[in-house]
């Protein structure tokens, strides 16, 4: 396990639904905002050094286990890692908590694909970016 | 004021926030939908025939006015109607309501923009479409 | 595998994003809304029956997998069906497709919780009409 | 024109659409977000002390208009004020900007309810705090 980003988040109402709690396709919203946030502090800029080039890194699966709700008006902390970087995939794992305890955990896993859809393999500066 | 166009929508509980009703931004989306809607049966496809040309109906201006709330899994109508369409802009106007009754009353106003951003006449074409 | 419940979901243009597809968080978005007609068609009325008793059955556990990506404008088909039915929790699956291409599977694993937050059994009731 | 409140966005990649740009509802989320910012730094903590006693501020009007796009990864300012703040309701507008442009402009009108819907007077401290 590599380098472990946090990223701070301020639940907005928008984000709640009438059970009282966040709704829960916000969390993988998070997750990316994590994930961008990962990227930048690593050195890279997805919009310019990814998609900039002609590659994409749609999310090929996902997945999420809902410990305890969180509420609007809560900070959030999001930390983020890479669990797994292969030639053509990069699996980021995240934790969400507010206070030390935890919300939610879960990962998503990125192909890197170019505009034609193909799999190709990640360019070596990008890979030597998220491992570093 | 030309055709008039229903679309239903089916209110999602994602939609709801935790005052138990709808978050005030999804009337936008529903708009949306509904606008969508209104050229699909004016026979204007978006995405093929505006921003497959090159062109972009960015919203520059809108008004809502919210009159009652909508509720998780009510079926509402959005009526959506040409308020006026000039040479470089189109104004829409909407209507949602349940069973009857008015829940909000809206305008999206539209500008015809080129892929550089710059504001351009719309297609004579398309200009047939949405006054037809 | 009990009853297949198919929802047809028309693609909104909110759903995508800059990659000029469907946004990975949506297709929770879609599950729910399948799951809301999987349990109205199993005479299910979940706002009124599950929260109007004081019940929630809010996601513990989600899962998905993204095989192709959906567009604006394209009418999808989420499949929903029960997969395991336990005295306190359900799993449910589901299948998007178009054009008999699956695009996504996944699963959500829901808890019964009261108001205070406790995990408590499933009514007969509402067991019987999941199963039915 | 009272306290001016700004609230920094870092604007999301859920947030952008198949134009490249940020989705247009997702301003009337920005402005919730600077509202809520705004209340709290008034000293109004809104869950807790309009929806904690009984009240609620839906959103009954609300106007926007775009000037210019935002893009994912940029950070965005939005400033908040009270424009008018009669017996029953409120008026916040908003000036959403990145770097000095003006990226949106618009306003919120808010009516105080209470549970049973009924609109009645904004309790004199709240008054207060706005406008403080």
């Amino acid at each position: 396990m590599g380098k472990i980003i946090e990223t701070q988040i301020s639940v907005r109402y928008a984000e709640t639904d009438q059970g009282g709690i966040v709704y829960n396709a916000n969390y993988l919203i998070w997750f990316e905002v994590a994930r961008g946030e990962f990227f930048w502090q690593q050195g890279l800029d997805y919009g310019k050094e990814v998609e900039g080039r002609g590659l994409f890194w749609p999310v090929t699966e996902a997945g999420l286990r809902y410990v305890a709700a969180a509420h609007y008006g809560e900070m959030v902390t999001v930390r983020a890692w890479v669990d797994e970087c292969k030639s053509r995939s990069i699996t980021i794992r995240y934790e969400v908590s507010r206070d030390g305890q935890t919300l939610c955990t879960g990962f998503t896993k990125h192909l890197n694909v170019d505009r034609s859809g193909r799999v190709v393999a990640i360019p070596q500066d990008l890979r030597d970016l998220m491992l570093g």
